[in-house]
């Protein structure tokens, strides 16, 4: 029971980001995003994919491949939007 | 060193929604927030809070109820925009 929460957190939380990515694609609307979360999450998540890898621990290294796809995406519509 | 990564990573994706909560409230901005994101992300970090007080792992209870607080406001502030 407990290892099917585990699974059912980990898809839920490394999927999440998908809808978010699509909406801000398809709107290109980033006012209500905040740069600073999503350049933490960025680093957070590289560094659970590192951390993943280094212990090859193929739970961490997936979910958080498959988040930081979105989050990627999230993140550089949001700093094009800045006109940096 | 892995150690250390793995507390970066927790820290760094734990605290990133903090930001995020901080400008939805000053704002009261979230369209360009997407609801179907925080559902699956409410439902996914309180998944991993239950799984890390079952399995009484502080790490992924003590990470994961620091992400719940502003994503909880997040998904507060959306649903209340939506006059549902």
């Amino acid at each position: 029971m407990i290892t099917l929460l585990g699974m059912i957190a980990g898809i839920c939380t490394s999927v999440s980001f998908i809808p978010q990515a699509i909406q801000t694609i398809k709107t290109k609307n980033t006012e209500g995003i905040s740069l600073i979360t999503y350049i933490l999450f960025f680093i957070g998540v590289s560094s659970w994919v590192v951390y993943g890898a280094l212990k090859w621990d193929l739970a961490v290294l997936l979910t958080n491949v498959v988040t930081l796809v979105p989050c990627s995406v999230i993140l550089g519509l949001k700093l094009k939007s800045l006109d940096l």
